[in-house]
């Protein structure tokens, strides 16, 4: 690519974060826009008058910036504060990586003479004068990158240690610090063995009354209630329309057709209709549920006295067949995932398996469509397939946009749908948590965009012929490092259209802007409740993870893509502080665990690195350097494996410790015994739940006692 | 090789077996041989006279195959019951290999006409002629052997998955059944904090008391002994020394010199000398043990008042920082190791990282004398290097010896190393028991001489050359499968020599029969303490799992292997409870923690031989059978891993529900008040213990209150 073109893509691509930026800045001023821009504000207060002065007109730059890291911490919680952190370490290793790259690298490889350079052509100059490619073949010169790969190996090393024990700390500190929650008494147990004489809430009572006579104190059988949730679904659609019947006046608009979207059948009386109808689901929903009654299935939510029984029965085999009474953290009561709940051992497992396969072949099969969208935007292909175009294309900015700007837009587009295929693959396998299937999804999606956006466009294409490179271990450091230099400027004008343009337009939030436009134009009903949208870990952290991987790749071959990461990184920095303290309210809490997949990623990325040096310096006959960088990856590996000795154990449960201090700390507290009460209740499913639409049937509403063993 | 080598090895050895089995027959029955033939009878009966009635002169045959199994199981423990199974296990694997192999696969072999063959010369024919070698190119016939290989996969794979279960359950009906042991009830911990107020002792009672109010017990603070075990080592010799001088009525004996292995310097009286050396070691001892006061390592053994309190201990991690508080289980008090106790996380670490790089170099370079030694055992090789043998090298049976004999020999003997440095380098891997090691030791054993003696053979020679191979995983099938079925009269003749005779010569125990004798003769003190031996696990399970694994992977290519395999089997088989029952005596009890090692080596056999398969119908040009054949190997690893899943667990501790059955049936126990005292001092280091040899030290023979905290 020549600069000209990238010049292009980044021309349009700051236009446009400048346009969504200002549009952004008159746009949230407006009252009528709060929900969209400040939805937390707007569900907190519940009082539109205040909003005005609550969205002050100084800039919403200091809006984002004053708060303390504690104050975000507060406000969403250890996840969105562990997010930030994502930000803040990328800030720190690329400020090291464009002092280096910039001020020592770049020249050194601009003053090579490898690549012929028109110098009266400056515009056309080909980007590639600033990458080691131009650097001359066995040029000493090569030492000063192979010292630059290994102070970045070691600067990255220490920093990711610091990191790592400082959201350890704080994540022990989160929970020493916070209120009992039932999930910290409570396991969800499944695998409960069939017993010929007892019920299986028998069975469960049983087991653990003999095995933890002072530790056990109630447990909940699950059942499967998808039947149910499905009617309830339909009360409560047929709810908020009589809902907003009742409060239309206008007797015209009570009487309509029923049949085919209200087009067909005769006139009728809608409340009645409807009223009528919702007794109906009323009805099918409680005989449903009576019906459940001795339908236990094989798993219950096990509740304890304490942390540290829930924590025995935990990590301790609790029966003599290990695929019977498998335990699992219980979930957060507002997090549980209700509709799927494989039970016994064997579904679970092959329905790991279908995923993991599922999931490999998707990952792996989707450059397919990536290929032929590369090979559609070279310019050549275009003009064979559609002559006509001849002309256009000859245009030079035409060219320079399409080879510029399109190839990254169109992948950004095929590559939206990763995060809801992979959400899916996840939830249907056995999670029974909103956060667990994120975090599993998360770590998906990771692998799918870095095979999918780095592997297919630095092997440019020819990604099929080129597999047989990861079946010959020995051949990737001369393979990469043949391919992957060329695909700088690719990846620049990457960051530009998918980094700057994506981290501007979240800032706009265009979908639910205009969402919002359309319902307020057609929207019938005023009172449907108003919730506010959690940021999707699951789309969000693999981008800021595969931008760190191209930079950390790219450092000491092309630093020319360092200054424009540092731009993404500090608008991301300010725009999802902003995001996190006035947009998304936290969903659920799981302490940090998102933290381990950055680490692991960035020690990937890092011997990535490392692999690629090996090639180039191989390729540029200074051999003894290549042969020199072989010990680094060992050295990152033995360091990530002690890093996952001493702190990854941190990030799956809580010592005894700690356990044992809330515990003391819980005895003493006068409240505990009402909170144990609440216990006992606290996981029963939504759906076994007397129903409270009808207004007539106060007597019907009594708790359904069979349910609450 | 041709049929005659191979038949003259096959003579060599099975005289040899013979040779030894009638000495066996004749000497065992003498009793002053009891010491060497049944060391656990004299050591269990004491009694001399009744020798001559405990070894009747039925056959030994009768004696070690009517004990059933439980008698066995009481008799040699878990491990040597589990030992026994292999063979059982192997036994039926192989009956049914031989059934399908011989019956079906070799006389298929022997009517194709691949290789040619001399049909009036049957000695000298070709081995190759009842391999798959010898299967014309391409044949229909293929489909059978490629039948064979889908149904002896899913026969092991079924005996494997019944086995396991079935060694499971006895593992856990031992635990269920078998006595209170203080290990059960102490764990080891490793990477006490220091803290600037408390001693370690002090900090280690405060946490676990804290933690573990009504659970805690006591501990005991580990020293390091070193100095101490070498004193009393001395003072043993000394000891002894003095006992056998006293006990010779001579007092011209009493006399002698004392410098320079009693050549030199004045004579002296040796009784005075030795005693005033006592003295002043024992003097020494103690001084060292008063020095030790305070001095505490930062590891101690914890002793809770029940199970539940040490499994929790050991699977939860108890401090803030996961490398402090570091728990392992406490071994049986008689089978610690104490000489090395690496205590703190980083220095285990970095023990553990030297350790497997030290041990994977050793065992990849140790095939440069094994290639040296093949090639040595060439006639040609040997004729250039020793041209005066040419004469006798010319001889027919010299000949056939060397090639036939002499190969698998030296490869023996250098083998012999491998298990003692192995347990070297595991004994210095922080494992700290004697079984730990031996376990650990077995494992690295077994990959050394897979690697050394399969594969080294296997790619016969050009090993180094071929390491590629295994960088370039495509190529492994074909590349197995050109060198592999070339090696079948190698690996016959590897079973003759090494499995039969050295099963045989285990019988005949000719080492200990040798330094009985030499004792005998020059032994002047005639009290010392007689020790009956142990099996050691790390030498003999590697082979018989390699023998396994040669039987596995030749079963379809060359059946001609099976027979003298099953021979092997059968006579190891009744060698081995013989000597379980009435030789070895087990000193230690891991509750059959190496039948993990014993599956997962079969697994890896039948991968491998399903690789070879895939291989070998490539190279005879039946493309359809090498492509049906791919999936094999991954339902082969999907059955791996669930049982993993299913049995796993129950290999690495004890369930809850049987722990808290055996805690209960203590409290009935009128005893349990007396164990837990003596749990208090059960892990008393040994060194720390009063010295008792010199009779004139009543007084200073009361314990040392200090160490028993």
């Amino acid at each position: 690519m020549i600069l000209s073109a990238l010049l292009v893509s980044v021309g349009i691509n700051f236009g446009l974060c400048v346009i969504y930026i200002c549009l952004f800045s008159i746009l949230r001023k407006l009252p009528v826009h709060a929900d969209v821009y400040a939805p937390r504000i707007v569900a907190e207060t519940k009082n539109d008058s205040t909003l005005e002065r609550l969205l002050p007109s100084s800039s919403w730059v200091r809006m984002a910036w004053l708060p303390t890291e504690d104050q975000l911490l507060m406000r969403s919680g250890l996840d969105g504060f562990v997010f930030m952190r994502i930000y803040v370490f990328s800030l720190k290793v690329f400020t090291f990586a464009a002092v280096v790259g910039l001020c020592i690298l770049l020249p050194i490889n601009y003053m090579g003479s490898q690549i012929y350079i028109d110098f009266f052509d400056f515009t056309n100059e080909s980007l590639e004068s600033f990458s080691i490619s131009n650097v001359n073949d066995g040029s000493k010169r090569l030492w000063i990158h192979f010292g630059a790969v290994y102070a970045f190996t070691a600067f990255v090393c220490y920093l990711l240690y610091v990191e790592f024990g400082y959201i350890a700390s704080k994540r022990l500190a989160f929970y020493s610090s916070s209120e009992p929650k039932p999930n910290e008494f409570t396991v969800l147990v499944r695998g409960i063995p069939k017993s010929p004489t007892d019920t299986l809430s028998e069975t469960v009572e049983k087991f653990f009354s003999e095995c933890y006579p002072t530790l056990y104190l109630s447990h909940y059988m699950i059942y499967n209630t998808s039947k149910i949730w499905k009617l309830i679904d339909d009360a409560e659609k047929t709810y908020r329309k009589l809902v907003s019947l009742k409060s239309t006046k206008q007797s015209s608009q009570r009487y309509g057709r029923v049949g085919c979207f209200g087009l067909l059948g005769p006139k009728v009386d809608l409340v009645e209709y409807y009223e009528n109808k919702l007794e109906v689901l009323e009805d099918k929903v409680r005989k449903q549920q009576s019906l459940l009654n001795g339908k236990e299935l094989r798993a219950a939510f096990v509740s304890f006295k304490s942390r540290i029984g829930a924590a025995i029965t935990l990590n301790i085999q609790q029966g003599q067949n290990p695929t019977e009474w498998l335990t699992d953290p219980a979930p957060e009561d507002r997090d549980i995932y209700w509709a799927f709940f494989s039970t016994s051992f064997l579904t679970k497992w092959i329905g790991n398996v279908v995923v993991v396969l599922a999931c490999t072949a998707l990952t792996i099969l989707f450059f397919i469509p990536v290929i032929i969208v590369q090979g559609l935007t070279n310019l050549y292909t275009l003009e064979i397939l559609f002559p006509f175009l001849k002309g256009i294309l000859n245009i030079n900015v035409v060219s320079q946009v399409i080879t510029g700007y399109l190839p990254s837009l169109i992948l950004k587009t095929f590559l939206k749908i990763a995060p809801p295929v992979m959400k899916f693959l996840s939830s249907i396998q056995s999670y029974v948590s909103h956060s667990q299937i994120e975090r599993s999804a998360c770590i998906k999606v990771l692998w799918f965009i870095i095979w999918n956006v780095f592997f297919a466009n630095a092997l440019s294409g020819s990604i099929l012929y080129r597999l047989n490179v990861f079946l010959n271990p020995k051949q990737i450091p001369s393979i990469l490092a043949a391919a992957v230099p060329g695909q700088a400027s690719f990846f620049i004008s990457y960051v530009v259209t998918s980094g700057w343009t994506n981290t501007a337009s979240e800032l706009l939030r265009l979908t639910p802007l205009i969402f919002s436009y359309i319902k307020r134009i057609f929207a019938t009903e005023s009172d449907e409740e108003f919730e506010v949208p959690s940021l999707s870990y699951a789309r969000e952290i693999p981008n800021i993870l595969l931008f760190g991987l191209l930079g950390i790749t790219y450092f000491f071959q092309s630093p020319l893509i360092l200054p424009f990461l540092l731009v993404y990184f500090c608008m991301g920095y300010l725009v999802y502080r902003h995001q996190l303290l006035y947009v998304y309210s936290p969903k659920f809490e799981t302490g940090g665990q998102f933290w381990p997949i950055v680490h692991h990623c960035t020690v990937f990325s890092l011997i990535l690195m490392q692999l690629i040096a090996i090639g180039i310096f191989g390729l540029k006959q200074l051999s003894l350097a290549s042969t020199l960088t072989i010990p680094l990856p060992i050295i990152t590996l033995l360091f990530n494996s002690y890093c996952q000795k001493r702190f990854s154990p941190l990030f799956k449960g809580y010592p005894v410790e700690l356990m044992t201090k809330k515990d003391k700390r819980d005895e003493n507290d006068p409240t505990i015994s009402e909170f144990r009460e609440n216990l006992i209740t606290a996981y029963q499913d939504p759906a076994l739940k007397p129903i409270k639409f009808s207004s007539t049937t106060d007597s019907r509403n009594a708790p359904l006692l069979a349910f609450e063993t």
